[in-house]
């Protein structure tokens, strides 16, 4: 079992930039497929195929056959940005203009629904056994994606939503397709269904983890990113886990938080340190850092069921680390 | 091989009936899964589960294994419609309202993202070694689709699309997936791959010819249809059949034609009655039904090659003629 070198962190990287690089799409029409490669060139961390090798490696699987699959979940992921883009009106993604934006509406409905299929047939390429356990994970992952997103949606005009329907909706939205991603990996190296599931709920766990981090940061960063406001959730009156924990621990003040939460006589200024100062007073930074660190200590307490020597889980686990506290 | 008893054209959709009652879906976000239930429960003709079951049953296939991916094409088919309803903007379907009409854009957007979805794991209910070719089938065919429906908006835009390239823009947003709804069938029924590629081939044929019967029905149907002006493409300046071989036919005439289609200028019954007396002129009328023969002589003259006998034919052949012949 030890015999077999792991990848690095590097070289898994490499394989998907390469896997990418090597991604032939068709050319005609143009209009179609022209706004696919856009998307894809914009680049991000592609943690979802990162965390696929890294399963299919942990099990000493065949990268070959996992190379399409991770094309596939990278190019599902894009599908429903583009589509999220599009019903968020988001003007911006990584910096750069959002294809319905570029384009148009219809171009961004069409080029994503084109990348769902492409996605489906490059998750077909890999050992011919595990393709309906894996097509199957895929499209229940991608209902329970939508469905996620429809939340997120009514979130926007409910004004009682509770932190356990928000932990709800990210897990929906975000964390049960880092979990497919693990998952297809495992299955993909054959390891048993026992440790694929395993992975999976690790999976869940990092994923409720990165998204309450990215919560916490849009108002906490140290760095300044790019094409971002810090307190930007704030301004769009966005139900975080930030704002319904300060809710939570808000007590008798809670109507007057919802209040000035929703208020648009504001300032952009005052408005986010206004409610900075609830913030603060209620220790909500403190509130969801422990909360972040409850889910990356049961991530980690998951992997310890692995039939797996500890070493074979650094790549993945030290990967995940380094995103964990990245700023804090 | 003609010991089993055929299903008739009743039976078959008999089965469909009860596949879509019993068809259960989850009922929360109700946002998402309310509008999937209405658009399916709009009906329509069910032409493609018909086509599917129908190649099963002639294969004397297991029509138990054949049910779910029967749903599975009239789902996909569906959200195509979902989606290109809210691309072309178009309020009605079947005479009742399109669902982004009825709830949001968003909403058509991610509804019929959950249907495709939903396809894909209907597709998979069957036999399992029958799962990787037939889901490589259905997302090709999605990709083609896709491409259909964006020549077809580009087609908007141009004036100077040929007969050729409306050709392949119907078969590829029209005819493949007919053609994929009977391949699927043959496949699932254990047939040679020799067969399922004819029924393919028939299925392209009798696609393009149930298109060019629209194209010749929204101008010269002899039945008021719910809904529908006669003539409506023509006001659109849709480049239809009739319109493009008309200005094959037209010679000198061309830009005469050219402009007065495209022309704002002319009370709605004055534009469809000068442009059908140039129509008329040309025999558009006779030339498009010509085109239809040629293309079901063709689909028939295929299912000569198909090695089984007559009489297993003759559930597909008289079904397919009833919709060819239903009014010229």
């Amino acid at each position: 079992m030890n015999d077999r070198e792991m990848q690095t962190i590097e070289s898994l990287h490499s394989i998907i930039r390469n896997a990418f690089a090597e991604l032939k799409l068709p050319s005609y029409p143009a209009e179609l497929y022209q706004p696919i490669s856009y998307t894809l060139s914009l680049g991000g961390k592609r943690l979802r195929p990162f965390l696929l090798l890294a399963a299919t490696d942990m099990f000493e699987g065949n990268l070959n056959e996992a190379i399409h699959p991770a094309l596939a979940i990278e190019l599902f992921h894009n599908f429903t940005l583009l589509h999220d883009d599009l019903m968020d009106q988001a003007p911006l993604r990584r910096g750069k203009e959002t294809v319905y934006k570029k384009w148009n509406s219809n171009i961004a409905i069409l080029a994503g629904d084109t990348m769902f299929a492409l996605a489906n047939r490059q998750m077909m390429l890999t050992r011919v056994d595990a393709i309906p356990q894996l097509l199957e994970l895929l499209n229940v992952t991608a209902a329970e994606v939508c469905e996620g997103q429809q939340f997120d949606m009514n979130f926007e005009t409910r004004s009682d939503v509770t932190l356990a329907e928000y932990m709800e909706m990210i897990r929906l939205k975000t964390a049960v397709l880092l979990a497919c991603s693990l998952k297809t990996g495992a299955v993909i190296a054959g390891a048993s269904q026992r440790d694929a599931d395993i992975l999976y709920h690790f999976g869940i766990n990092i994923g409720i983890a990165f998204q309450l981090m990215d919560d916490l940061l849009d108002l906490y960063s140290q760095e300044e990113k790019f094409g971002k406001v810090k307190g930007g959730d704030i301004l769009e009156g966005k139900k975080t886990f930030l704002y319904l924990k300060a809710l939570e621990l808000a007590g008798s003040d809670k109507e007057e938080l919802k209040l000035l939460y929703q208020s648009k006589d504001l300032s952009k200024e005052d408005k986010i340190s206004e409610v900075r100062s609830h913030f603060d007073r209620l220790r909500t930074r403190d509130a969801t850092i422990l909360e972040i660190h409850l889910y990356w200590k049961a991530a980690k307490d998951t992997l310890n069921n692995l039939s797996l020597p500890e070493e074979r889980k650094t790549i993945l686990l030290s990967y995940c680390e380094d995103l964990m506290v990245r700023e804090i």
